[in-house]
């Protein structure tokens, strides 16, 4: 199956100029779904992961299916306030703009294994600020994964020490 | 397995005078996930669903993982913007306030069976809007179901119509 097919793309948004890379016609598609999710386990099914963190919100649809497989508890990084109970915050900057993401203080302890889930890696500014949160807590990071990678962004530059795995790669 | 005790009371959270239903404990254990799953599988495995509709964001955390085992569709309802493609759009009444939600034009074909998920029955007025979404493309809504119903809010009056379920009564 190629993935690809199933995302659509959408010339000037959020913004004028920004191409986005719309997923939504492969959420659509139990199929698509599943070979998402396979080629995504591929390369983490075995590594004994304690917690999948799913970053707001698009990063929550596969996120909480990988955590449901991996038999690991699910973690939501979630936008500043929406989280009600302790947090830390990082900001970061984003492809158009700028963002703060919290994560609740007893959401990862100390040396869990931590799989990192997104939807896309652009500039990896995001990425990058979940797992200064989630090392704050003490989790050890064994691979962030994407669904998909817009290359040409060099998203993996910011997050050089880390295991970095995408489905569909632009 | 008792679901509620995953549940954490957070007091004046979003504002003073609520009393908020904290997941995150339940989305933590991936025990309590699977039973949560299990139960809300149980009046809906047989009946055919071609798309799960869940609702931002708190709705994506399971709506995701039914659409897995059910092998239907996903479609997210979002707030305003969020979504990239043409929408149509519902405004609703909510406990403390008032939103809009959309949904992508093609999300929904004409007669697709539908289930509606979100994590908490509070008043309906969330579900109720999206609802009116749902039939305004087309499907028609074979439940809506709720990892959680705060009863005292009288949110089934509202849904009257329709196959209402919750793994969690309050």
């Amino acid at each position: 199956m190629v993935l690809n097919e199933y995302v659509r793309d959408i010339q000037d948004f959020p913004k004028p100029g920004i191409g986005f890379k719309d997923i939504t016609p492969l959420l659509a598609d139990p199929k698509a779904v599943k070979a998402s999710i396979a080629q995504l386990m591929s390369t983490i099914k075995d590594k004994n992961i304690d917690k999948v963190v799913g970053i707001e919100s698009r990063g929550y649809f596969l996120g909480t299916i990988l955590a449901y497989e991996l038999n690991a508890g699910f973690v939501p990084v979630r936008k500043p306030g929406k989280l009600p109970y302790s947090t830390i915050a990082a900001s970061y900057d984003l492809e158009y703009g700028q963002d703060t993401l919290e994560i609740h203080t007893d959401a990862i302890k100390e040396g869990e294994c931590v799989l990192i889930h997104d939807d896309v890696l652009a500039t990896g500014g995001t990425a990058s600020a979940v797992c200064e949160l989630v090392e704050k807590l003490g989790g050890e990071i064994v691979q962030c994964n994407f669904l998909m990678e817009l290359s040409f962004l060099n998203g993996r530059d910011k997050l050089s020490q880390y295991n970095i795995y995408a489905a569909i790669n632009y």
